[in-house]
């Protein structure tokens, strides 16, 4: 799979998604906010999420102008939270760059994250579909609860898989879904196929979670820009620090590691406990899993080049290295 | 004017926003989050924005759900962003009561902003009104324009009375304003009232906003709840502050604090000044003037309980004293 191959049917539009979102940054009179905009929303990302969103609009009446509303508010709302989750987190790096929290400070990045979600919601008002608003804001809840779920279960032992699901699926998989669900929404699709975009994005959106969660045990740490294991030093427990303790629930070095926060040697036995076992492969076939879900739920959808893209999605997201 | 008299034409559905806020508490599951939660919104507030919202109300078909929910609304937006405000200007008391930041932590507290943005988007979009949801995210655009303005322009000696009131119609009259303009739109109020109501809001917030900052200078430290002078303190120049500066341009002590941000002789002397000057005067005269402004509009409105309670609420924010 070529990933240039995945943006092929609306590239056009996507182009527009930038154009909207750099004339939000240019508008603005305060050149210190335009330069913080300018470091979040530049970072080289995939634009997954308004790609799914302007894919998904291919299943019915595909009307550019509130596609292109939805992608960029989506985008925005994204990066919004990963600004707030950064100062929340204490995070200093993302993706091999400093946080805005980081570069700028704590202050600043709450305002940068504000600013940003104004715009997004000003955004998705603009498509002028009432359910797509509420989509947006039911999403927006979702992103929250997730994000307090993980922070005030911070270095709590008593966490189990389910709850880490139900966790990853109001952080992540609820924009994702949020995404396609929003965009065939908004071109009208049939009830069943925008319930199909709403599977195919939720279950997608797990497996990029769970990816990256293996990512934080496996990943090169210059390709991803972050420690390795700084999942577990921030004292959040995902899928293979789990399954690591339901192999080991009486003898594993988690529980010191959270007794005794900034002992980097439990850290390190545990990253070497998992990297030196079968749970970064148990875990990416549950990745996997999801993927296939999430592509099994396009099978009542017609057979267009936008459905063919949305599977190589689901691809990119297994194969992705950071 | 007996304050009581204000509530009374929509008691009951006042009433059903505070059970609104309260399920939204009730229904956590995180009980950090349900402190959180209780110390912010039981502050013992005078809930004007939804009271005025809910009187707008009447100037229409008066239906009590959108408008409560519209009410809760606007209280949470409200109160996130005062959350959010503290952790950007660093303030540790707000009212007397310890801010979310100081009593918690900054990261606690963006968190919980953020949940109350989600909860206030999710209520405006149950209203069902595109207009009123459009109303509230250009709403939160104003806000967060007028709060980033103040910010980035802190210490910034080269401002004006203009920019001062484009600061405080961004940072809080717009969302007077979108209170009674909301209300009345929901309501299905005529066009040329629902107008009436936003200048009627719009003016009534300048006067709001006008008379803190007067009782920043002059206010009782216990009854405020804060040290006086703290607007200076943090580099915000107000009305009083500004009308210092026009009148003795050459020699006054803002330029030195703004130049020495931590002495606290400059701030004492530029309080003394303040308060040995017409300066206080001059400025409830502009407070007056925008109440008056704020009355008059309502002219066109008819002769009903919910007209007068409007304009006992703008006696009673030209005569509070914290």
């Amino acid at each position: 799979m070529r990933v240039a191959s995945i943006y092929e049917p609306v590239r056009e539009d996507l182009e527009q998604v930038e154009r909207t979102l750099d004339a939000i940054r240019q508008a603005e009179q305060f050149s210190e906010l335009r330069k913080m905009l300018e470091h979040v929303l530049g970072g080289g990302g995939k634009r997954l999420r308004p790609l799914m969103a302007l894919l998904a609009g291919k299943f019915g009446d595909y009307r550019p102008e509130p596609l292109v509303f939805l992608a960029a508010s989506i985008e925005l709302l994204h990066t919004a939270s990963l600004v707030h989750d950064d100062v929340i987190d204490r995070s200093s790096t993302r993706r091999g760059r400093p946080t805005a929290n980081a570069l700028f400070d704590n202050q600043a990045a709450v305002m940068l994250g504000d600013f940003m979600f104004a715009h997004a919601a000003d955004l998705v008002a603009r498509t002028d579909n009432t359910e797509v608003v509420r989509l947006f804001s039911r999403t927006l809840m979702a992103m929250v609860s997730g994000e307090l779920s993980q922070d005030l279960s911070a270095y709590d032992y008593g966490q189990d898989i389910v709850s880490y699901f139900e966790r990853i699926g109001g952080k992540t998989a609820s924009l994702f879904a949020a995404s396609s669900e929003g965009g065939a929404m908004l071109a009208g699709a049939p009830r069943e196929w925008v319930k199909a975009l709403y599977d195919y994005g939720h279950n997608l959106g797990m497996a990029f979670q769970i990816v990256d969660d293996i990512l934080d045990f496996s990943g090169d740490e210059k390709e991803m820009g972050k420690p390795i294991g700084s999942d577990l030093m921030q004292g959040t427990l995902t899928l293979p620090s789990l399954l690591l303790m339901e192999r080991s629930p009486e003898s594993n070095p988690i529980k010191e590691l959270f007794r005794d926060r900034r002992c980097s040697k439990h850290l390190a036995e545990a990253v070497f406990m998992v990297q030196n076992s079968d749970i970064l492969e148990e875990s990416y076939a549950v990745a996997r899993d999801f993927a296939q879900r999430a592509c099994a739920a396009l099978e009542p959808l017609p057979d267009i080049p936008a459905r063919h893209a949305l599977g190589d999605i689901a691809d990119y997201v297994l194969e992705r290295r950071a």
